[in-house]
Parts: structure tokens; C-alpha cells; sequence
């Protein structure tokens, strides 16, 4: 077990860290990182009535007009009304409830002001903060601006495999408390997955070792989770032997890590999957996008930043699956995967990121895939400013 | 159409302010303006029975002894208890629920303490701050100090035709969230009416126009909005024509302005509101007082500070008749204008001023008449402050 | 009456003052005095299931394991969830739910991790605070530690009559909004019972003055309040008559204060509260401990700080019976004493408690209670810190 040892002597970013004044961009980012795109709700939720929305603290409402989306600054600038309380009176517009000042959708300049006649001369003199909007996923995003940064294309954002091969997904929004680095923390935490969860019922089609000794690898813009050895049942001197093993699943599945970490016994990879190679099991990239590629399917989360003490969790459920496989697959995500996953085992995690509060914190060995995680956004943001000056 | 290219080069007071610093002392008014009367409650809710109210931020509790009405600070020097939780042990006291300690109710002095025997030597020594009381209108108003001013009669800050004339009325209290200033500022706003209001019950009998042009007036106390001309259909370059017009009111009023605004049509108007010829329909005074004249009768608002977030709403509708036609008015009052006008029409209002966020805020045209009721207040106040020097 | 204008010449500490500024512990104590033993809660509710409690702001953990309870600092130093959403993995230890961080109970250091297997290193290095722990009167006690102080005995503190006599006792704890300071206050204090409590169905049984003469006497560590005189109904110049004598209880009972205060009418004294020769019927000590010695049995209110806005209730009736005459005491606790007492008469206190609202104050004869109570735990906290240098 040499190169075990040799693995355990490796050093281990964070261990006994207290605080995260390592990572201060991480650390400011307590209402998520701006300059990155985020997707805020259905597509099928944006019509012709404004809605509102929060994302990194800005008020947004998001209308569709003519078949697009579009979003304004959630504020009516004469008086602080929110926009999405008033509705359209003229197509490409949106009118403030209050007193009709009417402003286009693309540029949010105002266009009229229906209670100041045509010949109102502040018209043209006034503007809304618009937000760029794509529709991706099934979801409208929505580009959170930073300082004079033009917003880079979306797709340089979505993972990878998502842009151009076709998919079917199914997948579930929801309001959660607590900061959305506790959630995309959690997501990628390589230690909690097989104790907390081991009692949810998910763990039923899925065997969970005990402990396992991991590898972090970067590969581009993720940072990969690789299980190089895994235990099913451990004993704990002074303590006594602490098992994961259960009857139903009897033969722990091959150790052996298959080249998307510990999927248990190799199975047969959809094609899609293995032809991006992913080093392990678990990814995770910026703004805060988690992947957990399972052999026929990957697993998405996004976490979305809604204020410091909120964010919106999107778990998404993606098959690259054409033709009659697709209802194979919705017979699957609809009959289990959004209870079971999506839903029960997902509340577990919700409950811990409203429960964290840190720092002050203490690390330990598996926090080296948080704190590699935290590393890689405190890089890139940083590397975001460089670029802005 | 000189004179309105004339009007239209007058300056606007406060287009394209962003903050309330050219009115220092509106602006510190948050919680209402100290030295004048306000309007508690209905004079039948003021009974033997304390109760608690807060007015300017000041917690009163009202009590009614020998059928005179008496306001006392709500604390009970001793530890601090509301003596609104109290009740009467002796005539023409209030005596705190805790220890007994009574106070009388014209003077506010510590009479008695039953806990302490007939020989306590602390009563004389402690007093509780009392307020100057007036019922009118069937409520009971309360002055709300200012530093060393002996309080002004009350009837000097009625509105004139409520000190003398006979009338009758009905009305409303309503506790609302927001700040009084929002309130005042949205009953005297000649902007919204014409397009947020145009969704109401009210404008069924009340024809719109989509704008306007308008003059402020002052005389005396009051600030009037003299509607110069109305536009009942307008087209917005670009965007097409928006109209205020509907099937049932197909011949718009004439626009020619009466001696009380636009109410329309001219009608027969009230001898008793024809003698006060007023300049406007509109008109707005010191501490916060609207007056809507119509034909026949005439619409009140009080907006009537509880703290810095909330304000009490107290719309009353007056009208001169006396006898039998007493009657008519109560029929008509009764029988829409309390449920349409100071209900769901108000009701419009309240939202308003609930969700108004300013400043920062960016003025226009017509919001000369916010910014003159500013200056109103800015320079009446400003003078008492110089008086009391 | 001479000997009570002497008495009425004493100098009545505190009458008059405003401010906390006299006591500075006890008004930096607004979270509790530190230091002191406080009962959490009845021993029959700390199982093997961790429970959430918060004493003197401290957030605690209670579990039993082995028949002995436990009481470990509510945090896990990992990623801060609290340990009471753990449970036992292992015997004589507490899980946290997330990642099985595994802490020893008696000790709190980290014994395992079962998410990093058994070679993980940082086992040893980590480790939660314990609280030292007993079980007295039926309930769980914790020691809240005050720096670098060792804990001193539980029954020092314990009031004396109840360590090492048999008895038997009927309580409740309730927790209540409103500062532990208020509470206890409210307890001793010997103005407001009278008067606040005349409405109570508890004073059916019992006779009240309308007022009296006290002194207080300290007694060792406790503070006791001596009725010396009783005055069953008073004159108020100009006022009125007011009397606290009702037609039930006609005969007031001999103002003659017995060995243990205003009992009324002399009656058989339970031996063993005879034998404490208690100069009052009321008595105070730190760190916020009332206690009435009634004829028959003694009743105490232990007031626990949550935090600065809350406390916890805890009102405890004792008697020294043995054998078949616990019966009767039992039935006359459950049949009225809890409900009468424990009950109503406490829940007008309650009320009292959450309304009170001081510094500022101004404190009148009878509340030489209070500043005395006051005085004593300024002096033995004082003392207290100083040996701690």
C-alpha cells in the first residue's frame, strides 16, 4: 500500500484552515460571483406578464414579447416602483404601473410617459438597466453584469457536452435558504455524500463505501473528484467497526475506479459520456455548477446566488438519449430519479446548507476538493479583474 | 396654442432631482412633522378603557374620563410598562396595571401610588408627559409637541370650511405600511390618477383623461393643481395611440376647467364650496392634508404619521346638507363612494405607497405638484423652527 | 408608630435612579451572570436523542448515554452544524449528521471520523467544549463556564433546605420572552404582588394587603424581604378609599408577621422550614433564585437566561413530606397549585416581564427589593471576578 501512503502524504490544501481570508474573492462573493451567467427560471414561466426575480442581490423582472425574453432592472427609476407590477401597453415595451412611464424592452430607454402626453421631454433622458438574456435548458438565463465587462458568450459557460450534442433532461427549481457557496460546497464535498445520505432512499440502487481515499484533478475550467480507493466498512480503534454495506447489496461493487470514478461495477457507457473522458465522478466549475456524470446520464446542479442569506437550487437530470430511448428515459426521471434524487436526497443537502455556518471552520482530509474548489473560483475570478483593468 | 408652449417652458421645480436635499426638513420628517394635530381615532373608540395608539413615533394611550378625552404618554415612568395596559382606580386618574401607580389624567401628575400607602413621598415628584386633546370631524386629534411650542388652536389648521359650516360625512380609518410622505405625496400626485386609477370601479363614473397640463397655485396654506388642459387620447410617436376614453363616457367632458378643476362637465356647484373658490380640484396642506373638491361634496385624506414605515389612513367625504337631504348623502356615501372611492380605488393607493422607494428618484413634468408641496412644507416648517428660536 | 417613622427614615437605596450605572455587572449581565450552575431541563426529556438548548446565550447539546447526561457545546468545529442533529454511532459518543465526525461525550475531543477512516489524523486535534453536568430536583443542570473558573459545587449553590432533605416537589418550566433580570425582579419585588396579582384566582385562598412596610435583611447568601407592617385598605387624599379586604376574607388576617413573614395568621410550621428560621417570607440569591417559604411548603423560581430577550420559567413547589403525606401533597399541587399558581398568578408576571422596559427607571419606597437583590449580585460577582485575577 506504498502508494497509499505516499497518496496520505501529499499536502492537503486547507486542512485546520479557520477562516477564508485564503480565497478573499471567494470570500466577498457571500451573493455570488458577477460577470457569469445564471439561469433564473423556466422558460415556459416568462410570458407577457412580468415577473420578479432576484439574482446576486439585483431586483429583475423577466417579460417575453414577440416570442423573446428580456429582463430590466426590477425598478422604475422615477419612483422605485418595481416594473413587474405594471404590464404592456405597447408592443417591444414595458409600462410602469404607477404612472405609465413606458420603457423599451432591448434598450430599457424610456420610450413615453402615457401620463406626460407625446411631447414629454424626458423621454430618451432616462434609462433601465437592461440584462442580457439567453434561453438554454429549457431556462432562461440571465448575464449578472460586473463592471464594465462585456458579457462573454454563454456557451463558453455551459458545460461543455451540453452545447452542441442533443439531449432530453428533466429537472426541478427551488427556493432554498442559505448561502449558495454552502450549497455548491456541499454539491462537490467528497465526505458527506455516503454518511449523510446513507439513510436516504436513493442509497437503495447505489452502494456507499465508508470512507475512500480521493485524488482532485484540474482538466480546463472543472476540477475533477477522482475515488482512487475505496473502503466499504472500517474499524474505528476504541470505538468498533462502522459498516456501509447493506444486505440488499451484499457484494460491494468492484473498487476499481471505471474512468468516471467510483460508478461502481463498469457498466456500458453511453458513447456522449465517455467521449469527454471525465477524470472522476464528480466536477465541478465556476460560477458554481456541479456535474455528477453517472454512466448513462449526468447530473447537473446549479446554484444559484439569490442574496447572501439565499439561492436557487437547479438540479437538472440530462440523457443523451434520440428517438424512443427518450421515454425510456422520462419513465426513469419522472418514476424515481426527481423523487428519490432530485427530491428526498437532495432535502438532506438542503438541510445541511441552511444548518453550515462558517467560517470560523476546521478542515479535514476530504475538504481538499473544497478547498481546491474554492482555489479554482478565487483563480479565475481573479483573473476576470486582471482582465478589467 | 402660445399660452401652452408658454407654460411649457416654465420651470418644472425638481425634473431630474435624485434626493431630497433641496428640503432638509422634509427629508428628516420621516416619522412626521412635530407641532401640529393629527387625527388618532373615531371619538366612540376613546372609552373608559385605555388604548394604545402611536403617533410621529410617540406611544399615546387614549382614555375618555367624564366624557372628556385625555392622551398620556403610553410608559409608566416607574419600569416602563404601557400604562395602556392599565385601567381606573379613582375619577379623573389612569393608574398603571403593575404597581398602581396613578396618575392623573389632565396633568399627567403621580397622585398615588396604591402600593405605597397614603404617605408616599414620590408622588408630586413624577409626572407623565400628557397631550393636548381636541375631538373634531368625530375623531379625536392629538398635538404632537415641539420643543417648547405652546400647541396652536386647532380650528387655524382645519380646513376652513370644516371650522364653521355645518356639514355631514363618513369615512375611514385605516392603518396602512409606508411612509406618510409616499402617501401625502401619491393623494396630491397629479401624474398616476388618470392611469393607475383607470382600472378602478370609480372610473365608471368618472371620465380620465390620458394627460394633462397644469398649473400650481398657492394661496395661503394650500397649494392648488389647476388642470390648464386635458388631453383625452394621445399618440406616442412610434408606438402607437393610447386613449382614456371609454364606450360609456363617449363625449368627453368639456375641458374647459370650473371654478373647482377638472370635474367635468360644469354642474351645480355647493354654495358652500362655491364660497371658497377654490383655484383647483386639488389642493394640499401642512401637516398632510388632501382636499378633492367636487361639485358637491368634498373628499378629505389625512396621512397620519405612526413611525417611519407606517402611517395612518384617514379618508373622510363631506358634505354640506343639512335636513332631509342629509340623507341623500348618507345613501350615496354608504352606498358606493365608502366601498369604490375610499375603498378599492384607495386601495390602488395604498399599494403604491407601500411599494414607493425613494429617493433616489428622477422627477418629472408633472411632478411640480410633489415638488411645490415640498417647498410648502420645507418653508412653513422652516418658519415655525425660526418662531420657536 | 415611632419605630416606623424610624423605618420610614432608613435610606431607601436606589429610589430615584434612572440608570443601571450603580450595578455594572449586573447591567452587563443582560445574557446571564457566567459562572453559575442553571437548570436546563427535566431530566426525563435528555435521552439518547440529542436535544438543542441555549443558556446564557451559550447553544448547548443534552444527550444520556449510560443513564448519565451530557451537555457539549452545540456546534460541530467542522463545518458549524449543530450537534443536536447528530446521533450515536458509537457508545459514549455523538455523531455529527454530516460527515460523522465522532465526538467523545466526556471530553468532547474528536475520537473518530467516520467519513475519513480510521488513520484519519486529525482525530485528537479537535475538540467541542463539554459543560460539567448534574442532576438535581428532577432536572438536568449545567454549568455555564466564566474563564478559567473551575466549577464549584452544585449544592453550594443549591438553595441549602433542599440538599440533603427529603422532599417531594411539583414544577413546570416555561420559556418566556423578556430579560431574566425583569424576571427576577418582578419575583422579589415586593410592590406589585397586591396589587397586579388582586385579579388572580390564587388570591381566593389567600389575604392581600393594599400596602405594607418592609425591611430587608441579608441573610448569608440570600436577601430576605420582612413584612413589618400590613395596611389592609388606605385613604389617598383627594383620591379615595381603595381596599385590597374582600368579603370572603373579612377578618384580615394578624399583621403580626410570623417566623417566615406574612403567612397570615400564625398556622403549623413545617418542621424543616422551621428549622431554617427564614427571617422573611421571600428570599433572593444568585444567580437569580427566588424562594416563598409558605407554612407547609417552600416555592422557587429559578430564572434561567436564554439570551438577552428570553428566559426560562422554572417554578418549583417543595415539600418536606415523606410517606402516605406526599399523597396529599401531590393532589394538592395537581389539583391547584400548578394551575392557580404555577399557573395563572405566574402568567400575570409573565405579562409583566415581556412589557417592562428599563433603564430608564424610577424606582419608588418598596423597591429597596430590587436594589438590594441588585446590590447583592453586583457584590458577589464582584468578588467573584476578583479572585479569578
Amino acid at each position: 500500500m506504498t502508494n497509499t501512503d505516499e497518496r496520505r502524504r501529499t499536502p492537503r490544501a486547507g486542512t485546520g484552515r479557520q477562516d477564508w481570508s485564503t480565497w478573499p474573492h471567494y470570500d466577498a462573493a457571500a451573493s455570488g460571483f458577477r460577470g457569469y451567467w445564471y439561469p433564473v427560471t423556466w422558460s415556459s414561466h416568462v410570458t407577457g406578464t412580468p415577473r420578479a426575480h432576484q439574482i446576486c442581490g439585483d431586483k429583475i423582472t423577466l417579460i417575453r414579447d414577440g416570442g423573446r425574453a428580456y429582463a430590466l432592472h426590477d425598478r422604475c427609476p422615477h419612483r422605485g416602483i418595481p416594473l413587474s407590477m405594471g404590464n404592456q401597453q405597447f408592443p417591444g415595451t414595458l409600462s410602469c404601473v404607477y404612472h405609465g412611464w413606458t420603457f423599451g424592452l432591448d434598450d430599457g430607454e424610456l420610450k413615453a410617459v402615457i401620463t406626460d402626453g407625446p411631447d414629454s421631454r424626458i423621454c430618451g433622458k432616462v434609462r433601465v438597466r437592461t440584462y442580457p438574456v439567453e434561453e438554454r435548458l429549457g431556462m432562461v438565463w440571465v448575464y449578472v453584469p460586473l463592471a464594465g465587462e462585456p458579457p462573454h458568450p454563454i456557451d463558453e459557460q455551459l458545460p461543455e457536452e451540453l452545447v452542441s450534442t442533443p439531449f432530453v433532461m428533466g429537472g426541478r427549481i427551488d427556493p432554498r435558504p442559505g448561502n449558495w457557496r454552502f450549497a455548491c460546497e456541499n454539491g462537490y464535498d467528497e465526505g458527506h455524500a455516503k454518511y449523510l445520505h446513507r439513510t436516504s432512499l436513493w442509497r437503495l440502487f447505489k452502494a456507499m463505501p465508508t470512507w475512500n481515499l480521493t485524488r482532485i484533478e484540474r482538466k480546463g475550467r472543472w476540477v475533477f473528484r477522482v475515488q482512487e480507493e475505496q473502503f466499504w466498512s472500517a474499524d474505528f480503534p476504541g470505538l468498533g467497526t462502522w459498516s456501509n454495506q447493506r444486505w440488499w447489496k451484499l457484494r460491494p461493487p468492484k473498487a476499481k475506479a471505471s474512468n468516471i470514478g467510483n460508478t461502481g461495477a463498469a457498466k456500458k457507457i453511453d458513447p456522449v459520456i465517455a467521449a469527454q473522458e471525465f477524470p472522476g465522478f464528480a466536477s465541478v466549475s465556476m460560477p458554481g455548477v456541479l456535474r455528477i456524470a453517472y454512466p448513462k446520464f449526468i447530473h447537473y446542479e446549479f446554484y444559484v446566488p439569490v442574496d447572501d442569506k439565499s439561492h436557487r437550487y437547479v438540479g437538472v437530470m440530462v440523457n443523451f438519449a434520440e428517438g424512443l430511448a427518450t421515454l425510456r428515459f422520462y419513465a426513469k426521471y419522472l418514476g424515481f430519479v426527481r423523487w428519490l434524487f432530485h427530491g428526498q436526497f437532495s432535502g438532506q443537502d438542503a438541510a445541511m446548507v441552511e444548518a453550515t455556518d462558517a467560517p470560523p471552520e476546521r478542515l479535514y482530509r476530504p475538504d481538499v476538493s473544497l478547498t481546491t474548489w474554492r482555489a479554482l473560483a478565487e483563480e479565475e475570478y481573479g483573473t476576470k479583474l486582471e482582465a478589467l483593468k
